[in-house]
């Protein structure tokens, strides 16, 4: 069953609409909360009256800041850990009188329906003490009076650094010696459906239901914010309507939990608009770079140098394990005697940041990659030359973080099968030395991801299977469909191992922290990698008690027992079927005994994908347009589980790496912090009409650490379409940006700075 | 925490109207399913016409008799056999042309809302061939031209019989030989909640949401009724408001699945309405007994023969084993060297009866206790020393049901007990000889109760236990609560075992086939006992995981590790929490697998409970009218599990003893078999206006076979009070009355018959 496109288990739900969300499964007489924001970018409340807010007929409750528990809980979707070292940051409470952002959660109603909610939340009056508002993050990490954070007076909330080698000697020896800056933007998840959450109280413990990417640390983060025992808590999650790390947080889910506490246990929904999930969820971390490197004649990389400084926003959240990773990922894939890195993590008055598909390396992909074009335009060699001069073949491992290592390696057969579809080698030469208004170029970007988060974090998965009367299998796990096809895969992992057609595992969909094994979740490009090992052990410990049972059914001396296509064979003859062996195992009255088999495992093994984006684009000189012609994506992710699945994966990645690189920017008012387009009429996502046909290509080796030959894909795809564009502008033009997106305004501006119009 | 009376775990939601049962979890748009019911007792449907239902707006579809799967399929909660020997009669379609008894199935409406499918069900036009109703199973049992099922031309589904010693010596040696006949009504459970369910389908699969004391039989019997793999079926069972045994049965929930397949999948409910729970459910059985005893100068029975007639009504159902079970108690308890037993059950065209509290027991009880009464008047003994004279002391066993045996004996001490607290012996003394308009009396009755089906069929029950981050348990059973507090005991077993505080085990109340381990459900008292068995293994089997994980973070050398009161202790000091551990063995870095544990039991003991009622009444004898005064139950019922629990389960079970005895029986029209007073107005119910003070009482042995010392006590109560309550009336009147209930009707006319008034 691997490596089959089978149709998604989920298909016919999701096309006929019935498959059920959040918002499908709540009862009647559900109370509805709304939160009320700051209208202030920084500052304090000074006071707050919700008297004419309370006296409005059917408003339940009310509660600010001065209501909630006094103590600080960590948001993102991190594992946790028994360790003080690899805990996550708490720097919030659920409601604050501390406004670090424009939209800050001050108070929340519950009213009996929605329109008398946002009408108890006018009625809220609020006075203010402001303070001037920091968006840049060099800015911010000079200190200011008021720090954002008072643990933290310079608002870094965390920096960090390595070095290899010696790179100031490695840059006195280059021929050749570059330096270049790179901005990233902030950008928004965009999930079709908006965070959503209801909860009620059920035998003393609450219920949390929420469109959530890890109903498990769901359950510990709420735990930790209302201060009660994790096992008082309970997470559902039904199906998602995307997430992409946007709900690898748990940003409302507390103080949902908190309110229904509040009105005795009655369930109060809390769904947020698309302003709100622009505002008050989280966002791509913009990041600035400082770049430098030195080439020796050849072309060979000596020495380089990689400062970040990651915009954090107002809230910890992920924090600097975004700027983190990319430093990981800056020693990477390259080879490099010397090199440097830094990276700061500052505090602003931004929305917060948070997890976004590919979790600092689209950024850092964006720089590393916009730099390697600038070097090879610098020194005047072909970009492509330039990187299969200096890429490692075959294996290699990360200096600092042991098991991270390319166990598998195929960017160079990615890098010519990119290059033969797009005609690299005709184009670069046909759109050499253009002039006119309409310009071409083709440009392209690499990158390498590893998969899950071991050993930076704790990976652990969970998988129960247990055998039906009719000879299909039920599979739960812990880990979360949320769009991707992870159910997809999971059952064609089930059905491989235990050698049966996909038709017969039957996954079960909704996560029940009640009941359902316990797995951090989807995030990391880790499930189909970690949790899919849980899932293949599974299935070999339920097949292995499948053949015990056999054993005790099929006569006569056997040596070898098989289960192959719903039978058991015995020495190669079909003995049995497996629905006879498990109606016995039901209904025996000599020797029944229900075939189950559960796993809970530890997976600490990593490994690197890789990939890359080949673009083709034509320039607008005059209107400052850009429209891609030809762009594939060709990715390293090993075994592929689902070709159509693994295709429609890397189209949606595309489509986001494209946003990033043309459209996609949440722009704030630099006075006040308040987004100034944070709707999708104002927010310049993709649509299908700005995209053009995306084509996805593979080069599938077998990687040893994956269950199934498997690696990372879900987050990927996202990462290289931006700085292939920006290099094939560069190709066209003569112009490498040093920001995105590469908005009309934003090349007009560098053209006419380059004289070009 | 065993043998402590901790409140109910869902004492709370019950009391606030927040447990969700099946009617209160239907989402939005569920259409309506009513059926059509037979105006006939006994024929054929000539021909129906469905056209104008069609046609009615809101209507979505109509099926008959002639759209459902032509083959026959079995609705009792029994737990299924890979021998044909063990497997349950399949005597019926999901509708049918052959009318069986008034108000069988014989087409279904789905519309869009209740008004518009009761309309709908008005406007079917059918045309009948009556035939002949008979109600009798002596009369039906001498065949008819139209049996009721054609491959049983005498009407009668099975006969079974039994012979130990000489019978007929016995008698012929007897000083004294003594016949009576004996007669049981037809009684209704009268659970609150009326049968309900909807159904839908997803993923290709069904779904059935059902008030059922028994989910995965509930899908094992809807994949046999629709010809699909079972596999295919999630069968979902929320809080449940009574089942008593009628809720042991499969009954709409195979229709309701084939409606939904009918309508695309699309939600269809079935909602039983009061007076279709009473004609189209299951009643307890009537039976009617031929009793024959000899008894030796002393007063020791010498013979005794029980002949059984079992009106089984329309279908199949639990059919003869209700009749078996008789003819099995009628071997035990009292000593007896000849004993024959024959039962017959016989189809007749009466409301079809099946399981119902004490199964087949409370009739026999009552003809038994009568007639040693009876005879022990016809001798002139005091009737308690009657029976002490012939009961067994301490252990016995059945002679052909080998592992039924009385493997603890408390009937003497129960005795005792239940005599002091009447005043046995002044009152039998001080009511002899009475004459006047009221008169008192006082009755007892005893019996024996197996536990569980084991050998008769097979037991097999599945736990499941978790470890939570807290310390707390997640508890997961197939088992389930229907009312009687199973959640309740399950979470004090593991809580004992596990030796920890109850509010640390969290257990989940819904079963749900999907992610639920198997067990076959709450009948036959087995939970506390065969599931009880299976909890203990399981907590013992998480209880060594977490020791075997404690030696992993304990220093030093360790001899002896033990789980106390939320600690680990080491050589008898607290070395680690048990929340330390739980948190590391989720999150540590090192060495993290959640620690779960799950067993597939099957469960070959039994262990045979005991009890007895006694009752003082007082006799109006010209109104025809018993009151009674003081009444008790005695129950030796092992080790109590939680007392007040057993407590409110012997109160409920006396007054279904009462009701049974004194007021209960559904009536049916003699020409068509039609229900007279199917309604909770006509049918006498007992009320608490009826009921006086009732007593439990216990002596509790320890049960070596009881996984915590216990056995049945779910059924038990319900069975000796309606003979305690007719003895009494004996004492106080003279009259041994053979048919209860005893309604001011039937003692009118004994009273005017023996010339008492």
């Amino acid at each position: 069953m691997i490596g089959k496109s089978v149709p998604r288990v989920d298909a016919y739900e999701k096309v006929t609409g019935r498959a059920k969300f959040t918002d499908d499964m709540i009862l009647d007489k559900c109370l509805v909360a709304k939160v009320c924001h700051a209208t202030i970018g920084n500052g304090i409340v000074k006071s707050i009256d919700t008297s004419e807010a309370e006296a409005l007929d059917g408003v339940v409750k009310v509660v600010t800041f001065k209501d909630v528990p006094n103590h600080c809980y960590p948001t993102p979707g991190h594992p946790w850990s028994v360790e003080l070292a690899h805990q996550d940051v708490a720097d919030r409470n659920l409601l604050t009188g501390r406004v670090r952002y424009y939209g800050d959660d001050i108070a929340a109603v519950v009213a009996e329906d929605e329109v008398t909610a946002s009408r108890a939340l006018k009625l809220i009056k609020v006075e203010y003490e402001e303070y001037p508002v920091v968006l840049s993050p060099r800015l911010s990490m000079r200190g200011s009076e008021h720090p954002i954070h008072l643990d933290k007076k310079d608002n870094i909330l965390a920096r960090s650094s390595f070095a290899i080698g010696d790179v100031d000697k490695g840059l006195e020896d280059a021929a050749v010696q570059i330096h270049r800056s790179y901005k990233t933007p902030i950008v928004q998840h965009c999930h079709i459906e908006n965070n959503i959450s209801y909860a009620y109280m059920e035998k003393g413990r609450i219920v949390v239901v929420s469109s959530t990417q890890i109903p498990h640390i769901v359950r510990r983060v709420v735990g930790q914010a209302l201060g009660i025992p994790w096992g008082q808590v309970r997470v559902i999650k039904p199906y998602v309507g995307g997430g992409f790390g946007n709900k690898q947080e748990v940003l409302y889910e507390p103080l949902n939990a908190f309110l229904t506490m509040q009105v005795g246990g009655r369930p109060v929904k809390i769904e947020l608009t698309r302003e709100e999930t622009f505002t008050n969820t989280r966002t791509r971390h913009s990041i600035e770079y400082e770049m430098t490197a030195g080439v020796d004649q050849e072309g060979h990389l000596l020495a380089k140098e990689m400062i970040t400084y990651s915009n954090q926003g107002a809230y910890a959240s992920h924090g600097h394990a975004i700027a983190a990773n990319g430093l990981t990922a800056s020693r990477l894939q390259y080879a490099c005697p010397n090199i440097r890195g830094e990276a700061y993590t500052v505090y602003t008055n931004c929305p917060t940041a948070g997890a976004m598909r590919g979790y600092g390396i689209p950024q850092v992909c964006y720089a590393t990659e916009s730099f390697m074009d600038d070097i090879a335009y610098e020194i005047g060699m072909d970009p492509l030359e330039f990187r299969r001069k200096n890429l490692i073949h075959g294996y290699y491992e990360d200096a600092y973080l042991k098991p991270i290592a390319a166990n598998s390696n195929g960017i160079f057969e990615c890098l010519d099968k990119g290059a033969a579809y797009i005609h690299w080698d005709e184009k670069r030469k046909a759109y050499a030395d253009q002039t006119g208004d309409i310009r071409r170029g083709v440009g392209m970007a690499l990158f390498s991801y590893k998969t899950g988060v071991w050993p930076i974090s704790l990976e652990i998965a969970g998988a129960r299977l247990s055998l039906n009367q009719d000879g299909s299998v039920q599979l739960q796990v812990g880990a979360t469909e949320i769009g991707q096809g992870a159910d997809t895969v999971f059952s064609q992992m089930a059905a491989e191992t235990l050698h049966m057609d996909i038709s017969r595992v039957h996954i079960v969909t909704m996560q029940d922290t009640d009941v359902t094994p316990f797995d951090t979740g989807a995030y990391a490009s880790r499930q189909s990698f970690v949790t899919g090992t849980a899932v293949k052990e599974c299935a070999q410990l339920l097949k292995q008690r499948i053949l015990d049972y056999a054993r005790t059914l099929v006569p006569g001396n056997v040596d070898r027992l098989e289960l192959e296509d719903g039978y058991i064979l015995a020495d190669g003859r079909q003995a049995i079927s497996l629905e006879e062996l498990a109606m016995e195992s039901y209904y025996s009255l000599g020797n029944s005994s229900v075939l189950t088999a559960e796993v809970s495992r530890q997976v600490k093994k990593n490994t690197v994908a890789t990939g890359c984006c080949f673009a083709e684009v034509e320039v607008d000189m005059k209107l400052g347009k850009i429209k891609v012609l030809d762009i594939v994506n060709v990715h390293d992710s090993g075994i592929l589980l689902n070709p159509q699945l693994a295709a429609m994966q890397v189209h949606g990645g595309m489509s986001m790496g494209m946003g990033c690189g043309l459209s996609e920017q949440l722009l704030l008012d630099e006075k006040t912090g308040r987004p100034l387009n944070g709707t999708l009429l104002d927010y310049k996502l993709m649509t299908t009409m700005d995209t053009p046909d995306l084509t996805a290509e593979f080069v599938e080796l077998n990687d040893p650490m994956g269950p199934y030959g498997n690696k990372a894909l879900g987050e990927p795809p996202a990462i290289p379409g931006a700085p292939a564009i920006r290099n094939a502008v560069l190709h066209a033009t003569g112009i490498g940006f040093a920001e995105i997106p590469l908005t009309p305004q934003r090349l007009i501006d560098g053209f006419t700075k380059a004289g070009l119009i």
